[in-house]
């Protein structure tokens, strides 16, 4: 099948193309920089959610509630489950995702698992590929779930319009997290299995430090306006004509159900605020620029190795730097120089 | 300090040239080339061990118990903890390694923790760069201790001459792992907390997966030998004269010191084996080559954004990528086609 053949299957959803163009995405194979290339003018339509949080936590359970939710409305739905966990873990983190057995017969809901025992950093980039291939394939609502190990957490952010993060009252997680600056990344949190003890004491405890947070956001603003004139407007009033999002904490017993209509409707409110407040358009514009420098460097490398010569002048010059006549930070600056000369080296 | 200056107190071992030299190649900041330049003659001196495993397996013990044996051989010993984990899990895998206090004051002895909540190619990187920097600065044995999760132990064992991995009765890590795939990467394994239950069990299954290797290895030497000639030698005869590696399994009780001595003789017996069987040199020859193609690549992608002009290719043409009317694709091909041409973008 050819490009635009795969393009237009694609562009319907069809599953076997989308699993098909996954892949040619995920191992990089002849054509997948076309094809990408083909959806770029379509991306922008799909609600990018991100869902994370630590093992067990039921980000799973509460990713198939969410999916369920959006099909009750008629919204079409991908789910990409990335595992960027070593095989030491991965058994038990795997363990609870492979499961959405209830959506997976619906032509409007597609779902994908991503891992690798390959670079993490390649990991992130094939998934936000993956993740413009289904904008552009025209799903309204992309899920992005994975396990907060490694900077798992950070990357799943940089790729979502909205960050989710799950905790659960047990297991001391909550505090650590809270402690650790992970909550930057998030703007909704959820406490799931909020029908164990503890729900009420973490949900407080998330709630004090987004406080504290906000405090020093409203000290922030404060200042601001005193520079710009003092005209004496209470600082409440200023900070919320900024327009600051107020991070939400949503209870939810994923596994029954409970709480996740009111997070369906506090993400709805989210993207409101995202457009209204202009965020929406910085984040976008901001991921298509990372996009765009990881493509050219991608690009630049494989010219470098393939075209310019930089394989055959490491292998040439291995028995030197074997035996330490000449170091790798040498040979870069002969290869710079090359290339500021225009020369192939 | 000039670069010079602080090669002279890097040879010399000087623990605060030691802890600025790292910081400047950890950060990448200027000198920190030179720096590894001069030093790059002096590699090869270092035994370099990899100490990984899951969670709780007791590695910082075992790492502990290791320095103090070769130290009580009046060999100095350079420690590189490797965290690669996120805040959901940080705190409790971090929790039981800050420690070694007995060795801390201790001058033949340098410990260096490393994480980082960038990239993890980059603290792979990072981390054998570190490695370099201390077996050029002379260490007799360099120990690299690394929780296993996302690809740390793959990592850990590309840096490393031997790979020790480190497992527990308990948990059931032990099975998992054995399935996983990630055996491939260790030289020897370590069952520790062995005074608890499912110890023998544990050994007893590594040496049964051993088995099965080891089975496939000495099918592949006899059809090798067949294939050769057909001289009619017993296929085991073959695969001992091929001078495979019997992975020893060593039992230990790192809190006590138990088993330490005996993973010390079978680490002296590693190196021998990897000395005289010519594995060392291809070890040695694979890692310098790895390393001379990240620093081409961290080097091109340098001069690419910071003298080519590909960081303001990619601000000028931002609005056009945001809005959809040119993929990252298409200018990735424009780049490519300027370095095929020697031009400057």
């Amino acid at each position: 099948m050819d490009v635009d053949a795969l393009l237009s299957r694609v562009r319907a959803r069809q599953p076997a193309a989308l699993a098909r163009a996954i892949s040619l995405v995920e191992n990089n194979r002849p054509g997948f920089e076309n094809l990408l290339a083909g959806l770029h003018r379509h991306l922008g339509h799909a609600r990018r959610i991100g869902i994370t949080g630590p093992p067990g936590a039921g980000k799973s359970t509460l990713t198939e509630q969410l999916v369920a939710a959006y099909r009750g409305q008629g919204l079409t739905v991908a789910v990409v489950a990335v595992d960027p966990t070593s095989p030491f873990t991965g058994g038990a983190l795997l363990g609870d995702r492979i499961r959405m057995e209830s959506v997976a017969l619906d032509p409007g809901v597609f779902i994908r698992s991503m891992a690798t025992r390959g670079s993490l950093g390649g990991l992130a980039m094939a998934t936000g590929e993956v993740c413009d291939l289904l904008d552009g394939a025209g799903f309204d609502r992309i899920l992005v779930e994975t396990v907060g190990v490694g900077q798992s957490e950070l990357d799943v952010s940089r790729l979502a319009d909205s960050t989710v993060l799950v905790l659960v009252p047990e297991s001391g997680d909550g505090i650590q997290t809270l402690k650790s600056g992970v909550m930057e990344v998030a703007d909704l949190f959820v406490v799931n299995k909020a029908d164990r003890s503890g729900a009420e004491r973490l949900r407080q405890e998330i709630e004090v430090t987004l406080g504290i947070r906000r405090g020093n956001a409203f000290r922030h603003v404060r200042a601001h306006h005193g520079a710009a004139g003092g005209r004496g407007a209470p600082a409440r009033v200023a900070a919320v004509a900024d327009g600051a999002w107020e991070h939400p904490v949503v209870l939810t017993v994923a596994a029954k159900g409970e709480g996740v209509g009111t997070l369906v409707d506090r993400l709805e409110a989210h993207h409101g605020w995202l457009a209204a407040s202009g965020v929406l358009r910085e984040r976008r514009r901001a991921r298509v620029a990372q996009r765009t420098r990881d493509v050219l460097a991608r690009a630049a490398l494989r010219w470098l190795w393939d075209e310019a010569g930089a394989a055959k002048l490491v292998e040439d010059r291995l028995d030197a730097l074997a035996q330490g006549r000449l170091s790798p930070y040498e040979l870069a600056g002969e290869l710079v120089d090359g290339l500021r000369q225009g020369e192939r080296v």
